[in-house]
């Protein structure tokens, strides 16, 4: 299959949308890229860099003859972008996004949706704390995952598309059900997340009592760095994948108990167990890479 | 003030106590170490290696002749060292060690500790998940805090010898009580680690029904790697530190909670205003290096 794009649309030129329109442009996938955005600053850095070609403050206007258009927004703004553009599509356009959550999201983006509009959701799992174009770097998805979640608007060519174009940017690819995706990445991603966020968030707190920071070393530095993230992104995962996420937090908080009895209980035997077996994880995915 | 040891007897050449050696080496304070251990392999490897001069299994034979000895083994082990090498410290002798919780240990070991040995407790916060002589690096303090806990059996010139050598390997030294200590390493990293415990525990327990791990990204990578450290030593920790760190557990709980009951509620706006407040954290870390 030959994949290439006369006029593809990126609304949300940051790190991932950045990242993408680069890759895509090292592979000769495209011809022409329009950013769309609300920071001017952001958007003339991009186009400086030679990210993007040109853009506009107009998800109207971005989508206008796109044969591909890539919501990589924080996810509570795409479906108002698409809501915007209504009825400005182009005809057979493929429509993806990169939203760290799924099942609602396609949801509320089907609801807005023009109907001649291919719609493939996406997610590719790479990323760092570093935010914004200036970070763009067209290795950024190579080796990492891609999950897409085909929903009720995907055509098979189109999903053949949107996984030749994840491929070609070096990501391995699955295909999943948007609601199965929610729940893995609950556990993998956002549950770590609320957990470091809580971590920084209390010891910030005690702070004022005792002087803490100054001492972080190793372990308590990788939780400030993940606590780093994004606050936006984050807030906006938070609300659209609400109940996996509180179901594991509830689950998350029993096996703590658990770990906090022991120590109560001084169970040196159970603990060793428990650190032994998950210390063979980390010997694991050292060995699968 | 001059600093040269005669005779270091180090007890438990592992990762600390192999840099510790080696970095003594490379600033010349010392003539001789002799290792004290139950592995064959590893002390030969040590010995191999240039680490150690020569090893024994008996620590009352290492500690004789020795003006230095240093503990570097789990904490639970120290106290019964001391214990069988009673009535062999040579008079003078200073003892220290590297334990990361000091009340309860210094209190257990002063009860077995010979009369004429300067007992200067000290714990230098730097450590990798990697254990074993192997990976020993006398650098490996370099720019790191190490906590010096004086007790009721430490003299003032051992105190001052004990800074020294620290500040010799490259090391920030502060002076605290033992207590204090305790609660500060329980907050910044006792507590990380039992959360990073309890994180990948579960992940594994709800792996049996849904592979997860295979998409493990970013984050919850790190979440693996802290997991991923001597399950001996952080049996240890948890027992000799088990009151402050029961202590942020619960306090832990209950932020977790509070994240929680704020998706529970879809606060958007407090979501966003602490994952603003944790990234600055990160920017003050960073920007003090």
């Amino acid at each position: 299959m030959e994949l290439f794009f006369q006029r593809v649309c990126i609304a949300g030129v940051g790190l991932i949308g950045g990242s993408l329109a680069l890759g895509m442009r090292q592979q000769k996938l495209v011809r022409e890229i329009i950013g769309v955005g609300r920071g001017e600053e952001n958007l003339k850095l991009a186009k400086e860099l030679g990210i993007i070609d040109d853009y506009t403050h107009q998800i109207e206007q971005g989508v206008e003859q796109a044969d591909l258009v890539v919501l990589a927004t924080p996810v509570r703004v795409m479906p108002e972008l698409v809501k915007k553009a209504q009825g400005r599509f182009r005809s057979g356009a493929i429509l993806t996004d990169v939203g760290s959550t799924k099942k609602e999201l396609i949801e509320k983006i089907v609801r807005f949706l023009d109907s001649e509009v291919d719609f493939i959701p996406a997610h590719p799992i790479a990323g760092r704390e570093k935010t914004g174009a200036r970070y763009s770097d067209p290795d950024l998805f190579k080796g990492r995952w891609t999950i897409i979640t085909p929903c009720s608007r995907s055509s098979p060519s189109g999903l053949e598309k949107i996984k030749l174009l994840w491929t070609r940017l070096g990501s391995k690819v699955e295909i999943m059900e948007p609601d199965f995706h929610d729940q893995v990445l609950a556990w993998i991603s956002h549950l770590p997340h609320m957990i470091a966020y809580a971590l920084v968030g209390v010891v910030m707190k005690k702070e004022n009592e005792v002087p803490l920071l100054r001492f972080s070393a190793g372990g308590f530095r990788d939780f400030i760095r993940i606590a780093g993230s994004s606050p936006e992104m984050w807030r906006d995962i938070c609300l659209e994948n609400k109940k996996p996420i509180l179901e594991t937090i509830t689950r998350y908080h029993k096996e703590l108990e658990l770990l906090a009895r022991w120590i109560e209980e001084e169970k040196a035997k159970e603990l060793e167990k428990y650190f032994t077996e998950t210390r063979a994880i980390k010997e694991k995915v050292e060995k699968d890479g």
